[in-house]
């Protein structure tokens, strides 16, 4: 990594909210420690303490992202021995620094950048010596990210570490069967798509057709037809008035219905599995 | 237009919320594809599909925006075969650029700006060959008014169109007669307060004067006495504890409470007619 | 206060949501009338009117903010005969400026800033001579924001009036007696953490030890137990599995969980005040 000044962004992702000012700290801080840099807002509204959700959003997030140097804090262990972590990613595209807790809430975004190239353990910081150590993401994340951003190289900022050591979730559930797909639901928008853990090519490997059924994985009402042109067609309009797949803008396949909430319909929230099939279900 | 380099801000008003990273990603998109731009959140929590609550959103925004180009994105038919449309205004003060569906949403925003001057539909596009065309705020949208606010000419952007083919929406409700006013609920704010489609100048056409009863057009229930110094106050403290009738700071005529919401008073919400009167109820 | 062009912020703090163009067309005017400044929203969530909660949030926030203006509008006086202030404060470090309306929301942080130098009275202004007066943030404090940004002094934004007069909100509840505290709760965060009008000190004056109890003040419910490694934590983790007592990271005590809620367990909210002795409830 090149010690050169170099510009681009900060960008925040936290479960902060925007209600109390802690995000607003943040941006305060990221002003003061880097007065040239455009902060960028990703998202406060991760679940509180929801590492997994947190480290979905990031890596939805990062391909869309230019040069800089991004700050993610869901961190149920501030406060515990885990470790808080900064690292440099392969890729040269997008963002080049990754800065949070060692709690896998970076994992799924170092994987889509290209994996760590090297990586630190930044040391604890106290802006006052008689406050407490509740609030990392404005007492060392920020101020580590503002110092990368500056220019001040990765192995100045911390301990350098084996990215090989950080902490990595498991990855989202996917089972592929002939006439049969179990996926994991990854994410419900704010319009009720259903995003799951399986791409168009998933669904071709089962060798799953036009007409399907989908249920929830635990549930044992009867599943519902869902329309299939499917993994094929691009937006909610391509699947009529039914329940739909589609290939999202994320190259995953998302269940829909057209201005309405597949997720109310097929009673499904955040890490439950669904099972999709093409045998159509005794009536 | 010229297409002289000129500096101004990025506007983004959405239904996207600000739960998801939706709205983070276009802050993304527009840092990187406009390094040097302001961007600036108009709002990101227009009801979801909400056209005509976005349409007023818009419309009430514009004229305090200083130079640069409003992306807004309200955008049910996403995937459709609306068109996505950019165009210029008329007027130099403000924005100089429009950006979003043309499905009506820009359109009390254009009329307050003096009218579109020339418009363009904006070409698909897919950041990924795989992915579905379900982002187009982020694919579509912000890289248009990135480019415009870059210096690139509108009739770079896309195809020309004739303004007057744009979508707009039909006009607030509002009846004035004798003693009499009809009007369209606008707006229900944070506070409760009740913006209608009416001026201080209706009332007095309508001949209203400083006693007046209110009631929802299709309720009912016994009208509300209305403390209507009304349309000649300018703020709640002008109409003491009662409800009262303000002129807004958008010069619209509001129901309003002391520090109370008008609108639970009322039972209103955006969308309804209130009929408001000079006659006293039968009690 | 030197009336030299200098570089910072403009911060803004209001209860206007998040889901109105409020916010928006406050950063639109600020970047309008400072083209050159930096805008930091801190939050706009603060609750409606809560003129106590902004005030608090206020003197949270600037102890980490860097040089530049803050924009507080908490204000159920808008329209009132209430004076609109503006103040530079002694403090060299951090923001020079506050501006907002004088209800006392301004008044904690000021002292935190080491008092007001100098204050003024701002005039009214009407962005259009047929509007009302319901949005001095947009019609006010930004404009004057603005142009002490930009170096105008003091003086020139409004009259002279002896920072002795402005309005101060009364101290938070506090009593220390030997086994016994008694303190307001100032804070409740979104993790539901409960903040308390004490620190460590206080602890220690009340000669407190290692094993507590706390309960609210007008409740008549048995005491809960509360582990008080406490004033002396500082996580969390420190505490355990049971309710605790840490120093926050603003250098205050707050009863925690381990990644739950302790206002939900003690059924406390922010102006309740909360009674903790060394003294063993009967059982």
């Amino acid at each position: 990594v090149s010690t050169l000044s170099w510009k681009g962004s900060i960008f925040l992702l936290t479960d902060f909210g925007n209600s109390d000012e802690f995000a607003g700290v943040l941006r305060a801080v990221a002003a003061r420690e880097a007065p040239g840099a455009r902060v960028v807002d990703i998202s406060h509204e991760v679940p509180p303490f929801d590492v997994r959700v947190g480290a979905l959003m990031l890596e939805r997030s990062v391909p869309h992202m230019g040069p800089g140097v991004v700050v993610t804090v869901v961190d149920p262990g501030v406060g515990s021995d885990r470790r808080a972590v900064a690292m440099s990613v392969r890729s040269s595209d997008g963002p080049g620094f990754l800065v949070g807790p060692d709690n896998g809430v970076l994992s799924f975004a170092t994987e889509v950048l290209g994996g760590a190239d090297s990586a630190v353990v930044i040391p604890p910081a106290r802006w006052r010596p008689d406050a407490g150590a509740t609030f990392d993401g404005r007492d060392v994340f920020v101020p580590a990210a503002a110092r990368l951003w500056s220019g001040v190289a990765l192995a100045e900022i911390g301990t350098t570490i084996d990215p090989a050591t950080l902490v990595r979730l498991p990855p989202p559930q996917l089972e592929v069967l002939p006439g049969e797909l179990k996926a994991e639901v990854l994410w419900v928008d704010r319009f009720g798509n259903v995003q799951l853990a399986a791409g168009p090519s998933d669904f071709e490997v089962a060798g799953l057709g036009h007409q399907l059924w989908v249920s929830r994985s635990s549930s044992s009402t009867t599943p519902q037809a869902v329309n299939a042109h499917a993994a094929k067609a691009s937006s909610s309009f391509d699947v009529g008035d039914s329940l739909g797949l589609i290939t999202d803008s994320n190259a995953r396949v998302a269940l829909v219905r057209q201005q309405g909430s597949a997720a109310t319909v097929l009673a499904v929230k955040e890490g439950d599995v669904v099972v999709i099939t093409d045998r159509r279900p005794p009536s």
